[in-house]
């Protein structure tokens, strides 16, 4: 939605985070489209909703289906999502007598959430071996200059001496609590969407509870009882959650901005931003925009809990909502990690060394 | 903050809720605050960190103290909270032999932390059992109608039929979500706050985290293994699941608005607005609140989040924000679960009676 | 909705302005409500539409008119608003030969949006004096101290020297248009409502627009061409108005706590807080609390903006979160007005003399 | 920041706005940029600040420069923003002899704040623009649907009869109130940038202001007396503006999905969307976007309005938040308008026939 923020090569690289990005391409949409549709084909196969012959050459037709992106951007404006184009052209490409085969039962919601939670899964390992590694760097800055004299400062005026160590422990912890949480919320979260069109599972009765858990295994997804089309408190929490991890790493960020401030003195840094007009300056930069990522996610958070009021059996309105603020929450949160470690690793000195006995 | 919605009597019954008001109340934070110097007290003589006669006779004379709460209130505004001013006059109480006896190695924040805490307990609680009436409602609705039939609609378009059933499902289960959150959450709010008035609890050495244990014990919280006066990750988690829930709920309201319009008719109710205008109008007052309550409970959960950037040792402009914010998504999420329930109970048909065969 | 900034004396007057306040009181909603029925009934006999006997009649007994508030407040939470309820009464207490005289052609909304309206015209007087109080301080700092030399910082760096009076005309400027921007303002919000129950004055025919001119000058508002029951985008703008007037006093806020702290030492002033652990502390508790305002009232703005999406002929959804945030940001506003102009008068020292040549 | 809504053909087309995206591409920041620089060059020359032969050779020397965009990339990361590498490139290119002549007190901000700004006016001829389609498609609606019967809803329930033009005209009229709060406004955002390093113009004394008007006659701007590096008040009001906007058009859609319900049949409309399972279904995509992208732009606001929290000189933090969020807002205003014209011009009928009498 921010061209500033996405292709301008004067701006889009400060927001970069190329690892979440890539989890919201088309090509990964793409993937997550053909995987649900074949692992769908399968299942319905296996219970004997299809035929097992049918639902074969139904597979091997799909292999080789390749979209016509143009076409689905034509009927995006029309339908309000590239799913009911995109399986008009997945059945027109295996040809009408396997278009049975196909589709059966689901509902576009059913491909779109269960292409989110694809990229939620893979966005959640990045984020845990991201957490690991800041915490890792965290523990070194402890380990290495820990004992050194910090003046704390409460409402920002000078209160009395701590240890370098104890102000990074309060920034350690809670990452370690939001790893925690993180833990126990993907099965809440990492959840495939069957419900068909009003959600209830009818069209493949009674075998939507099977194919639900046929389709689960196969995408490494857990098995939700019912679907969950207009139950969005899963996701909510799930954005509850990078907020909350995010505003940890600003936090840090807008400490390492006070500390480095000449008169205050606490921390020195390598690297850091340069002026255009005064080439004395050394910017905090990095810091600076981990305030700014935390600011901007927290900014995001209630439009994810706006979205919870989800008219009857399925809002067209909040569910685009989730699709304008989810993703960019993520690789927000992406960048703030990676940011974060980098920021910490730069850091040469914290507090000062302690004055000999 | 708001007049409109906490004194005038034209207005303020639309969004009071007594039991969770209460517990905000200056009679609780007296009490809380008391509580907290006995204890502190008591756990600090346990440990030998005072004389236990000191003690013994310091505990004695608090347990006859009333604040004088004019000069509290001119205290407030000079230290930009109570505690200062509540701290003298205890001491002052009970005279300058005891006065070392009292607060000892403890800040401000530890009392209004804790104080909030107690709050949070307390009103846990009532949400607890607010979810388990409101999900018996939802389960006697559910059982007397949920065999009618409804027409289902996405994008607020007809689709196609379903049980009523199936649509109370979608508004019960995510209760019984929130309920387990809820639990797995309150050893991380429900948290003692004691860190001494760095955090680093060293005025107490050694025996920090002894009097905390002890503390958390007699108050009935659990002990953090440090002060979390800058780690607001709990808090602002906890906030997440106010407005979670509450948008949960939101979704019920929303739903029976939209039921309940003419032309429509997929629910009927007792009871509802009258308007001065027009006899005839039934209004679904209770449904409306419901989303008004969603709504503003999202709205305050970003301030949460950005409260989360809390400079170094203690943030005075972030930790007000604090009290502007959580009380108020307190309020309104116990009094959206108990409108939720009358509004749920007050429902006399939803969907149609199915056809006779 | 939240006890403890209301009515709890441990944190209430933190966050009061009686000023403002006294506006939304029931005392406030009830002369508003009277002085609306009482130019109703004048305009409607004024036009004819009612016979000048049985109006002046029932504008006598009218005077005399104490409302039940206890038997308002039942009819609240059954209606969602108070007024059908008072208007019951009020036409109960005038007899049944003149209730005819009583609201005609009018609707609750007329009177609860004309009785908010008759609080923010007082309001704007309010702010329009303590922008000027707050401009006046401002330029006698400039006047007194505004050759001083400050260091200029940049992403919290020091730059280049500066005076001190360029960092305070930066603080004042905005000052000035924020002023000549309500100005502009306010004929687009002190605006009568009145349209009858759907908004459209079709029960005053022919006579609606004549009687809302005739009303709008007794009660010293302009007169709208038709209601905008459903039209916000006035109360919308308002907000925003009200937002960034204390966005602008926030800055203000940020740069003291920022230059009053030791080793940037850019500003000193008297008073400030203290610690009740650490006598040594001086708190910029004024400066902090401004920042608090700004962040909150930044965090209401976008509800009065989601609260335009208002269904068809009245959202009582939408309408009733209007009541929830409006007041509470006009509150703030106030009160931040108040506290910077208190804050400015505090500065003892900004910047640092010139050294002599 | 979100790719989702930025580059994948699945989504990104129902979120694209060409003519606004277009303003916020690398090729209109480097037109800008460079439009900056020999404005300022030319204006420096005028004013006798750098020699006249030196500034006409180094304007040629610019006149051919072609920055390279990959350093760019590599230098934004380490300064927060690319106009110091583009700065250095510049010099680079000119040679050393003309580096004196290129960006004289100047400094980064002055080029980023007014390459915004001048997307931003491009932006309001296209909104201006875009309005004026609009309001034109709804007098049209009027004229020819004006007299219908509509069914009055308030609270969601059915009222009174209203003609179909009462609504239309609650609709239409905001759009004139926008369109000259935007008039006015103009002037208070469509303003150069220039302050140099700490905005006080002093690099440039005593000739500053001259060079401000010289340049912002070039560039098509108006002249600030002084440099709002952080008087960030017009641009606040410009968001809100925006979401006010987009406010109201929600509205607009919020009806027509209400008006659109089947038992409600208050409107009939060409087009509309198709369910990858529900064949009989007319989605109204449109009018549901205009509801998405009223409540995603509100939800941005706030965060322009906390961005006021500018700190002393220049807050990196604050000021890259304005990238994150002010061009999708932007953006979002622009789409709304664009669907809101389609949306009106799709209705086929809005109300009933009035019947013979």
């Amino acid at each position: 939605m921010n061209p500033l923020t996405s292709t301008n090569p004067y701006f889009a690289g400060l927001f970069a985070d190329e690892a979440i990005t890539g989890l919201f391409s088309g090509a990964a949409t793409a993937e997550a489209f053909l995987g649900f549709e074949m692992a769908l084909t399968r299942a319905a196969a296996a219970v004997g909703q299809i035929e097992d012959d049918l639902a074969r050459r139904a597979l091997a037709a799909m292999t080789d289906f390749t979209p016509d992106t143009a076409a689905l951007q034509a009927d995006l404006m029309v339908d309000g999502m590239a799913v009911p184009g995109y399986v008009r052209q997945l059945k027109a490409h295996a040809g009408a007598e396997l278009a049975a085969a196909i589709h059966p039962g689901a509902t576009s919601q059913d491909l779109i959430d269960t292409a989110l939670v694809l990229a939620i899964r893979a966005a959640n390992a990045i984020y845990l071996s991201r957490l690991d590694a800041l915490s890792a760097a965290l523990e070194e800055l402890g380990r290495t200059q820990g004992e050194n004299v910090l003046m704390a400062r409460t409402r920002m005026q000078a209160a009395l001496p701590i240890t370098a160590g104890h102000r990074v422990t309060t920034w350690a912890a809670p990452l370690q609590r939001h790893r925690a949480r993180l833990e126990a919320l993907r099965p809440e979260v990492e959840l495939l969407q069957f419900g068909g069109p009003v959600g209830d599972r009818q069209r493949s009765h009674p075998h939507g509870d099977a194919i639900t858990r046929l389709m689960a295994t196969e995408l490494g997804l857990s098995a939700p009882e019912r679907a969950w089309h207009t139950e969005r408190d899963g996701l909510a929490t799930y954005a509850s959650w990078l907020s909350a991890l995010t505003g940890s790493l600003g936090k840090i960020g807008q400490d390492i901005c006070l500390m480095a401030q000449q008169g205050v003195d606490a921390l020195a840094q390598q690297g850091g931003g340069s002026s255009s007009a005064m080439a004395h300056k050394q910017n905090p930069v990095t810091a600076e925009l981990l305030v700014t990522l935390a600011r901007y996610t927290a900014g995001q958070l209630p439009l994810m809990h706006q979205a919870m009021v989800h008219e009857q059996e399925r809002s067209g309105a909040m569910w685009t909502l989730e699709w304008m603020v989810l993703p960019a929450m993520m690789t927000c949160t992406g960048a703030a990690l990676r940011l974060a470690t980098e920021q910490v690793h730069a850091i040469t000195r914290i507090g000062a060394a302690p004055s000999p006995a």
